[in-house]
Formats: C-alpha cells, sequence, structure tokens
C-alpha cells in the first residue's frame, strides 16, 4: 500500500507565467515606489521563498494535522518543530514582505507577496495562518493606530517578535456582527478593561513568541446597539512597558480549543477577557484603536486583505491537492487502457482520471490567475501616478476580491474532494495524506466571510453600487480576449484547431451568460432583492467560472505564440495550452447553468419555493 | 454555542409519497409472490423500522465517529453500544427483510426493503455497513452455493446469528480485480487453504455475532492469470461443526484497522490469511463456491445489489445531513432580512440559505424517487409473469443501477458539504454534527466501484450493448412526462405558473441535452473509445440530473393533483411541489454543463488533451 504524503514541490514556473505573461509583472515593477525592485530581486524571492516553504514548513504540514497544539492552565503548545521553523520564517524577514520598510519591511508589490504567500499556504495552511492574522494586525495599526502605538506594537510584529489576532466572532455574533456583546469599559487613564467571551480565534494563543497582540471588538458603556456601536481595542498578551519591555500577564486566557475538522494544526481558541485570572485584577487591559464606534469599519480594513489572503488559500490547498493526486495517479497501476493494451497501466492512462486531474489544474491555475490579476490591479491601484488609472484599477481589484475569495476556496473544495476520488480507497485512509486537504479546505469557503457574504458583497457594494460600470467594463476586455482566440482559430493547425474553436464558443457563450446575470442583477435588485440574493451565490461563481476563462484564453494566446517562436517546444507551453483548452471544454460551459440559476431567483421568489424552508 | 447532533427523523411522509405516488407500490403488491403482502403490512414495517432505527440506531452515530473500534492481537471491540443493537436488530428480524421465506426470511419486495435499508443507513451509515454485507453474502450463497452450503450457512445469517463479508481488495488489486494474488490450494478433501492479505475488509472482524463467513477471492494452483483465474471462497472465522456448532478457530486474522477519514464505527480490517496463528495449522481452511475460476462472476451478483444499496447510503447521508442542516437554519438568528426587518432573523430565512436547503432536499428527494422507481422494477423484472415485461423491467433496473451508485453518492458529497456551509464556522466543528457526513459521505463515491466504473458499466453494458433500445425507451417516456407538465402549465393560477414553465422547458432541454448525449456515447464508441470514455462521468452525471428531474415532474403533477382535490390542502404537497419546482430551476440547467462536457471528449482526444496529463 503506497500511504506517503507527496512532498511540496512550489509550482515556479506556473507563478512565474503567471507573474509576467498575465498579471504584468515588467509594468508593476515600474510604478513609484517598486523602482528599485528589479526582476532579479523578484526571482530571487521567489526561488528563496520556495526553498523555505518546502524544506522547513511542508513537511510540519500532517505532522500538525496528526499532532494538534494542547490547551492545558490556558497556556498552549504548538505541535513539535512549529515554533522553530516560525523562528526561521521571522529570521527570513518572511513575515515583512508586503509591509512598508520605515517599519521593517520590505515594502514589496502585492504581485509579488502573492507567490510568496500562496506558497507558504499551501506548504501548510495551518502553519501560515499564523502569519496572515499577524498581517492584518499589522494593517490595521498601520492605518488607523497612532504613532505612539505603530511604534509600540508594528516592529516587533513585522520582525516575528510577536503575533497577532483578530477578535470578531463570539458564540452568538457569526456572520452578525451587530450582535457583538464583549464590554469595554473607560478607566479614565485613557485604557479599558474589556470583558467577554470570543471564539474561532485562530492562533489566539500559542507558544511561537513572545507575545500576542489581540485586536478586540467590544461595545463600550454609552455605544448604541448594532453595528455603530462597536470600537477596536488593542489587547496585549503582555502588556508592554514604555522601554518595550514585556510587563504583566493581561487578563485573557485560552478557555479550549476547538476539535475541528481540518487545520488541525492551527490552535482556534475560545478566549476569556476578565476572568481576573492575570496579574491586572480583573478585565483585560486594553487600549482604543481610532474612534469609538467605528471598529467595525476598521476591522473591514483588515478583512479586505484577509478575504485575497483566504482565496489564496483556496489556490494553494487546490495545488497541494492537485500535486498529490498526480504523483499516485502517474504511480498507482491498476486497469488497461480503455482502448485496448498489453498489461496493466498507471491509472494516469484512465480517461477518467485523466478528466479528474485535469479539472483539478484547470481550476486550479484558472484561480491563480485571476488572483495574480488582481494583485496587481491591487498594486497599480495604490501605486499608479494617473488618478483615473487608480481609480479603474482599485475598481477592478475591489470587484475581484469576493471573486478571488469565493471562486477560489469553493474551487478548492471541489478539487480536494477530487484528489480524494483520483486515490480511490487509499483517499480514505487519512496517512495517504489527500484526505487532509478535503478536511482543510473545508473552512476556506467559511472563514473570512462565507461564500454568501461574498456574494452579496459582489452583488451590492461590487456591481451595484457604481451601476455595473466596473462589470461592463470587464465584459468589454472579456470580449476582446475572444477576438484574439477567434483571430488564432484562424492560425492554428488541425491538432489545436478544434480545441481552439471549442474554447472561442464556449468562451463566448459563458461571456454572454455573465452579461445577462449582470444585466439581470441590476435589472431586480430594486424590483425583487430576494430574487436577486437568491442567485447571488450562482452569481459569483459564474464570475469565477468565466473570470477563470479568460484568463485561461489569455494564457492560451500567450502558449500559442510562444510555441509558435520556438524551435525546440517547450513542454511547459503544451501542457498549459492543453489546460486550458480542457478549462474551455469542461469548466466554461457551467457558466451556462449558473446564469440559468441566476435568472430562475424571480421565478423562484414569485413560486414562493425558497420561503418554503424557513 | 449549539453543539447538539440533530437526532435522525426518518423521513418516512415522503418514503410513502415516492413508494405510492411514483414507484407504484399497489402493482408491485399485486405481482405473484407478493399478493400476501397488504398496505397495512407495509405501513407497519415502515413505522417499526422508523421507530427502531430512530431510537436504537441513530444515537449510535456519533458514539462510532468518537470511539471507533479498536483492534487488539487480531480481536476488534466495537463501540459500546453496537453489540446490543445489533442483537436487537437480529431479533427484529431485520435481517432477513428480503430473503426468502424458506430461509428464514420475509420475501418482501425490494420496494419495501428499500426504505427500510435507507433509515437504517440515515440512522447509522457505519453500523448499517455490516448487515449490508451480511446481504450480499446470503444472495451469493442462495444463488451459487450448493444446498448443503446453505443449510449450513444461511439460516444463521439471516437469523443474525453470523455475519458476513466480502474480500476482494488486495494492495495491489483495488478497482482491477485482474491482480488478485491470494492463493488457495486444494486439500485432496474438499476443501482448500487459503493465503494472502486482503485489505479494506467492512466489519472483517468484530464483536457484534459469535462467527463471521467471508467470502473470499483467491487463485488455485493452476488458474489461468487475469480476471478468468479467480474463484471465490466460504471461509468462516470458526469453523462449524456437521451439527452446527462452532468448531475450530480458523487462520484468518485482523492485523489491523485503517484510520479513516469517516465511518469510524465501521471497522475497516486488513486480514491476513494463513499467517498459522489459528487452530487449524497453516493455511485458512475454505470451501469453493460454485465453480472454479467463475469468482467474479459470481461476486458480481452481489456486487450489482451491494452499488444499489451503496447508492441508497448516498441518499441516507443526504437525508441525514439535510435534517441537520434545516434543524441548525431554523434555529441559529443571525443577520436580518435582505428585504429589511425589525430584528434579526434566523439563518433560513436568508435567500442563500434557503438556496442551499432547498439543494439539498431537492437532490436528495429526487434521488430517493429515482431509486425506489428501480427497486419497483427490480421487482417487476423478477416477478411479473409476461416476460417481456419482466425483460423490460429488468433492463430499466440494470440501466438505472449505475445511476442510482454514481448519482446518489456524488450528490450526497455535495450535500454533506453545503450542510456544513450553512452552519457557518459551527459546521466546522466536530461536535455540531454535521462534519461527520462529510467525512462519512466521501467514501461511498468509492467503494463498490467509484463513479468511474460506474459511468463505464452504465456507457459499456447498459448503453451499448442493446444498441441504446433502453435509454431511448427511456427518453420516449420522459417525453410523455413533459407533455403532462406541459399541459399543466395551462391550467396553473399566476402563482404555480412561473414555475411549472420554467421546469417544463429546463426539463425539455434537459431531456434533449440527454438524448445528444446518448447519441454521442452510440456514435463514437467504436471509432473513438477514449473519447467517450473522457465523458463517462459527466454523462452519468447528466443522466442523474435528468432521472431525478423526471421524478420531481412526475412528483409536481402529482402534488397539483392532490391539492386541487383538496378543500384544505395539505402542506407536505406544497413543500413537495415547491421541492420539485426549484429542481427544475435549480438542477436541471447542469444538464447543459454536463452534456457540453460529454461531447466535448471528441475534442479534447483529437487536441490530445486529456493524454497530456498521463
Amino acid at each position: 500500500m503506497e500511504t506517503s504524503v507527496t512532498p511540496f514541490n512550489p509550482p515556479v514556473r506556473d507563478i512565474r507565467f503567471v507573474l509576467n505573461e498575465l498579471a504584468g509583472l515588467a509594468e508593476v515593477l515600474k510604478l513609484p515606489g517598486f523602482e528599485e525592485f528589479g526582476a532579479d530581486l523578484v526571482d530571487a524571492v521567489l526561488e528563496e521563498n520556495a526553498r523555505f516553504v518546502a524544506e522547513v514548513v511542508a513537511p510540519l504540514n500532517d505532522k500538525g494535522d496528526r499532532q494538534p497544539p494542547v490547551c492545558t492552565d490556558g497556556a498552549v503548545t504548538t505541535t513539535p518543530g512549529y515554533a522553530q521553523a516560525f523562528r526561521q520564517y521571522a529570521e527570513g524577514g518572511w513575515q515583512g514582505l508586503l509591509h512598508p520598510q520605515a517599519w521593517g519591511g520590505q515594502g514589496l508589490p502585492h504581485l509579488v507577496a502573492a507567490p510568496a504567500s500562496e506558497n507558504l499556504q499551501a506548504a501548510s495552511l495551518a502553519f501560515s495562518l499564523c502569519p496572515l492574522l499577524t498581517d492584518g494586525v499589522i494593517e490595521a495599526l498601520l492605518t488607523v493606530g497612532t504613532d505612539a502605538q505603530r511604534r509600540q506594537y508594528v516592529p516587533n510584529l513585522i520582525g516575528g517578535k510577536w503575533t497577532g489576532t483578530m477578535n470578531l466572532t463570539e458564540p452568538q455574533a457569526g456572520s452578525d456582527l451587530a450582535l457583538v456583546s464583549s464590554r469595554a469599559v473607560p478607566q479614565g487613564d485613557g485604557s479599558y478593561r474589556i470583558s467577554g467571551q470570543k471564539i474561532f480565534i485562530t492562533y489566539g494563543e500559542h507558544d511561537l513568541a513572545e507575545n500576542i497582540i489581540h485586536l478586540v471588538l467590544a461595545r463600550t458603556p454609552d455605544a448604541p446597539p448594532g453595528v455603530k456601536g462597536i470600537s477596536l481595542f488593542i489587547v496585549p498578551k503582555f502588556l508592554v512597558n514604555d522601554d518595550g519591555s514585556l510587563g504583566k500577564r493581561n487578563d485573557v486566557w485560552c478557555a479550549t480549543l476547538e476539535h475541528k475538522l481540518g487545520i488541525h494544526g492551527s490552535p482556534t481558541a475560545v478566549l476569556l477577557y476578565g476572568s481576573g485570572k492575570g496579574e491586572v485584577g480583573e478585565g483585560a487591559i486594553g487600549y482604543l484603536v481610532g474612534e469609538q464606534n467605528r471598529g467595525l469599519e476598521y476591522m473591514f480594513i483588515m478583512m479586505n486583505a484577509a478575504r485575497y489572503a483566504v482565496g489564496q488559500q483556496g489556490i494553494a490547498v487546490s495545488e497541494r491537492a492537485t500535486q498529490q493526486a498526480l504523483a499516485y495517479a502517474r504511480e498507482r497501476v491498476q486497469g488497461r487502457a480503455v482502448e485496448g493494451s498489453p498489461g496493466p497501466v498507471t491509472i494516469a492512462h484512465h480517461p477518467d482520471v485523466q478528466r479528474m486531474l485535469l479539472t483539478m489544474r484547470a481550476l486550479t491555475e484558472a484561480a491563480r490567475a485571476v488572483s495574480y490579476v488582481a494583485a496587481a490591479a491591487h498594486d497599480k491601484g495604490t501605486h499608479h501616478p494617473d488618478a483615473e488609472v487608480r481609480a479603474r484599477n482599485r475598481a477592478f481589484y475591489e470587484y475581484l476580491v469576493p471573486i478571488v475569495k469565493g471562486f477560489s476556496t469553493e474551487s478548492s473544495v471541489e478539487i480536494a474532494s477530487l484528489g480524494i476520488q483520483v486515490h480511490g480507497g487509499m483517499g480514505f485512509i487519512e496517512e495517504t495524506g489527500a484526505a487532509q486537504h478535503y478536511r482543510d479546505a473545508r473552512i476556506l469557503p467559511i472563514y473570512e466571510g462565507t461564500t454568501a457574504i461574498q456574494a452579496n458583497d459582489l452583488v451590492g457594494r461590487k456591481t451595484l453600487r457604481d451601476g455595473g460600470a466596473t462589470a461592463h467594463a470587464i465584459v468589454a476586455a472579456m470580449r476582446d480576449t475572444l477576438k484574439a482566440v477567434e483571430a488564432e482559430v484562424g492560425r492554428a493547425d488541425e491538432a489545436d484547431r478544434a480545441g481552439l474553436r471549442l474554447l472561442r464558443d464556449n468562451l463566448d457563450q459563458a461571456i454572454q451568460a455573465y452579461q445577462d446575470a449582470v444585466a439581470f442583477v441590476l435589472e431586480h435588485a430594486a424590483s425583487n432583492v430576494r430574487a436577486v440574493f437568491a442567485g447571488s451565490v450562482p452569481y459569483l461563481m459564474l464570475a469565477g467560472v468565466v473570470h477563470g476563462g479568460w484568463q485561461m484564453a489569455r494564457a492560451a494566446l500567450v502558449c500559442r505564440r510562444r510555441l509558435a517562436e520556438q524551435a525546440d517546444a517547450d513542454p511547459f507551453y503544451r501542457h498549459k495550452l492543453a489546460t486550458a483548452l480542457f478549462y474551455g471544454a469542461h469548466i466554461l460551459p457551467r457558466a451556462f447553468a449558473l446564469s440559468s440559476a441566476v435568472r430562475s431567483g424571480e421565478v423562484a421568489e414569485r413560486c414562493g419555493l425558497q420561503a418554503d424552508i424557513a
């Protein structure tokens, strides 16, 4: 029985292809603020990142799964090896990759940080969550913290001496943060006493670093009810003295760790604030961030970045699951070729196994392309000298974030499930490693906003608010690519022509289906809001399928060009072209079904189908 | 935090609806051999079955998950409570439900046994596997065993004193049984000595019954290589003396239990034959079943029944996951209504949660309807006095088996995944119970033949072999239902008309898509077999979507009639009608995408897309 977990091999070649050929890395590196970074430096970062995550982090992935952290008397001991790996992560300067040089970071473009963090997440999703949350805390403090707060916390967070957490959820307040009830009482000295219970706090307690900086949502005594009465507080595990040394143990404690389906290596804490167990008396000492009652707004600053990062986690798990399945399929000998073969063949020769593997690869590569294109838009949206270009790119990025989050993570569940199926019965045995991806992936469409919440965002803030302007601009750009594919059909030889023609036909219909769905949303939002939201997730998934198809079509065109240029055809371009054409044949047609589901919302609402279930 | 597993409430009302209104129970009860069973008896069986599984078996489901069986020195101790429940199962006569009265069974139609076993499986999938495998052994012995073998084993198996297993898989021989290498050496006294290693043996060792009857595939010394050299043997854990008492401990031992993703309560054993540890010397003593070298053929007798039963497991897990999600959604208060509401509402009011719940319910009910219609065809195929009717029904049943297996189980993975999504973060916490269904469901598209193997069966034996005759007859019957829906659109009032019209339109297109796929399979099977098999799973899923839609359309027509007849409309019929119309709006459109994937196989093959991955 083969039961060895496949080592992780960072997909540097595909990453480079997407960076250079689809996301326009060269253009991004010319933006003001990034001029000092050359292509060489980016290469060096990618190489070193790949080496580090493959050698140091990846071997921890199934270890964390089998030997999760434990909580004893309020203190959490992480999986053996995690602390040392985190130290190496900190020493390598990885936490500072995209943070400003002024605070000890490296200030790289998001487009370069994106693949680095994707690879870290692929190496070990559970491990990567600690840096991810810390990134969010750094970004929040830099955006809305006072100068004193930044000086006090940010350098140590960027340096990996301390880590950060986001404390939003309470038992009664999950997706609906209006219900947050933790209290913050001012002490007259500028500080607050925080009390309450927070749940689902990722790395809420651990032994990877000497201090933990919690960002906590709570209500002051005179706060209005609902979302407009929530403030944001810094609550360090250990108070920080003026000289920067650690002071008293604050009154925040881990009550227990959750027993989860996946990401076992990541400690998910129930945190108690104000149980009186610390060295500061009763109530955790906290400090207001920004203004009172604007906590939720600040949290959303972090959340947008975190949502993008979780979208990348989807790609990361997908890549890992695909590598695992491919390795198994190319090794496992079982059955004969359907067209006849003298002896047994590896299962990678069976048409349906090929269909599954190509579905996995096509969805993964498409999601990666969409997410890097989004990262480039983020960089242009923040760094381009022309305000109009900045605005346009910002709108494009904002439109893509819920798609990156929703589509990549939903796809990762499908991909991880296919990964098990490729393994057959061996996939159901935990030691093989395929099952862990299936369990790990399942949290991704939930945390940092469920797919429905992403879809609401896509419908409300991203499609309706500008009257569909961004969506229409995207559709127009997609049609330009379609024309280029059309032209390429004419140039293609027999071997590629049928695939390109199918790509063109299916992309054409998929773009139309997408445009129809956008029109449906715009038309019915005012008159029948329930009908629109009944189809919001199908709309998001449709957008994901079509955006993925758009990028894969662009990839196909590049590959055709590269193959034509080369006397000695690089097999990478043939593989990539095949994957893109497969996407056109097998994945793009999903757009028809999804578009139909979007438009059926109106009928479903009229017939009272949906209300029936409540 | 709500973390209570929802108790199981057998869906007796929907079961009755499908039995009576869609599967024609009255007609089946008139068949020769079933005349003694009245509708009252069927009702009593269903009621008693529902009571038994809900009270006795369902509470064991999460217990088995948390406290799986353990193997110590070759002996397995099952989860506390399992042994007592199995005793009650045996005493209740449940094992004999569909076996002949001559052997101590009750000889009920498959159509009646189907819901009973579905409910047992829903109560606890892990528990139900022991009876399921025992059914297979009983059926095999009754079909190909000698009279002496039947007398020796069958009454105790039907009585639940002993249980049975199927021993096919070896480390190198999973889907490909040609690679089986276990050996059986004749001893000259009519018995054989069996040696080898078998893996994935469900209930291969346990403490629920006093003996275990293993059916084992092995090769005799002079057997030809490949599938034509495999014979089937009875290997009892304890030899059976002539007077029926238990004799020596045979040489078959549990080496270890697998550490699985799900169905933890079911012991999955690695069995060693011939390690010399027993009381019989080296080599397990076994007895040939039927003729030498025909073992695989006999195994397939069991396998068809087991495949149908596993399809029902898909429905069972789907039902359980849907009940769990519905209960949570109706209780969990979170967020406001999208159209505005004074205070927070239960999440069952949110359009996307409704979409998920209705998707779960619609797929579950459709799969149930398809499976009971298949069971009725089985009964008519074996008991109808007219040979032509028997043959037609047998062909219909045979065609449906891979669909019942493939579609119900693939759907169950989707449904269990949606069930977690409905729970949000709580779904990822094991104590809530949603995660177990997601883990349990994942084996269903794999064991008893993966979905690809079902799809090969559907393409090869079920579609091509009769030149598409059965498939075409089905399409014609579907079109009759379509005409009836068309007529109903004219009769409907404003409230139902839009939904019925959408059902008609989508069913029309789905039937056409199905017909196109069948035509594609027939047209290309000879010229381009790889192209056909590249789309075999999409073809199976397409067939599942359309057959489900056909049955849901029939259900919609019945509901409309019942609602028109009643002065006081029964809410059951309104719910069922809403579910059927939702299926038409949201599920049927998948047929377009799947049909496109089927037909793209030819292009994919021409462009060498698929081969690229090998």
